[in-house]
């Protein structure tokens, strides 16, 4: 029988580029990791992945539904389109209390077009069609949008970016908590779930703008006059 | 008979606290500024408060159609709810080749609601109705939603901020070169203008930042990885 462990974080998703990132950054911070995806071999083969590249890492992979079950935070890094499926099918793994993290962002490349353009959300964004999926008692937040995959896996070097997370109040506190675990993030408070419209589209332009001035690293943001 | 200067640039809502920010910053780097209004004293009084802050600046006031003739390049620094009727009442002073910026957000003040959150626009941006709305060989370019009307009157000081702009290339780049006459401000090409839906946004976004963290002088942002 698993156990939710409170200081592990799952990344569901993990073996994309972006949920690989934030799995070698927190890893690297010595939080315990949990990998899931669809399929089980794959999230072992990222686990095995992150642990070659941080020395001493606890980092495991599993079933989307199992690394759910082991951690009080959960990552949604999975592509837009198989982001109300992925969290349908948790409805028995979640537990009121858990944390899901949106980080989606509904690129047209859904509908097969380009991902410089988005497509709009009945519920107002990504991290809302998550909220109105998720069991009860489950807190959703959203974050991690705009963190250039490329500059996460870089773990050397700094990301040098800005995150905005929103939601409600004491979820939203737990996950600035973990931004602060990447070095050099500023965890930003966004206010309020449905502000993740305005973030989330801000990659579309971020990925445009990365195409524009050939930066294959991707590009991110900081936010001039934040106090500190 | 007024006459197109092509150095001159018409701000129409000037006497507005962001329209006043850029005409001071226009006027200190030496270029022509037209203020308009839709009342012409209130416009002689703005192009007045410029002189008396920036020495020897070719500042005048007008009504807003006057002001228009006067400039190849026109900013719209008018409330939104004000754009449209503003742009109607340009048709016959604006003449082929002459450039319109719009640099207005749908903010939900617009409709009696807050500033944080934004009205959709059936064109898709404030530049698109406005672009919707310019005559035949006007060019529409979407710039400067993002720059703090405190940091741009507070003259000593660099408004540490890039300006998304948006639109048809040559135009585009017309837009751009103004924006370099701001100390500091990088001018970032945005693409087509149909992205100026994401720098909209962004803007309630910032707002809302604004308000969260108490910072009166306003934020901004800069990109992290821009080439040089």
């Amino acid at each position: 029988m698993s156990t939710l462990d409170s200081n592990a974080i799952a990344i569901l998703g993990g073996t994309g580029d972006q949920g690989l990132g934030l799995a070698l950054r927190f890893a690297a911070a010595g939080r315990p990791v949990r990998i899931g995806s669809r399929k089980e071999e794959r999230a072992l083969a990222a686990a095995e992945e992150v642990r070659g590249k941080v020395r001493g890492a606890d980092v495991t992979g599993h079933e989307n539904a199992e690394a759910t079950r082991r951690a009080e935070i959960v990552i949604l890094s999975v592509p837009f389109e198989h982001t109300a499926p992925t969290v349908k099918g948790l409805t028995a793994a979640l537990a009121p209390g858990q944390i899901l993290v949106s980080m989606g962002v509904p690129l047209a490349t859904a509908i097969g077009d380009g991902p410089v353009r988005t497509v709009g959300v009945w519920q107002g964004s990504c991290a809302e069609l998550v909220a109105s999926l998720a069991p009860d008692g489950v807190h959703t937040v959203s974050a991690f949008q705009n963190v250039p995959a490329h500059r996460l896996q870089d773990l050397p070097h700094a990301v040098e970016c800005d995150v905005i997370v929103s939601g409600d109040k004491a979820p939203r506190e737990r996950v600035m908590e973990l931004c602060k675990l990447i070095p050099s993030v500023r965890a930003v408070n966004g206010g309020p779930l449905a502000n993740a419209r305005y973030v989330e589209a801000w990659t579309a332009l971020l990925i445009g703008l990365t195409v524009r001035y050939k930066v294959p690293e991707g590009m991110g943001f900081r936010l001039t006059g934040l106090p500190e």
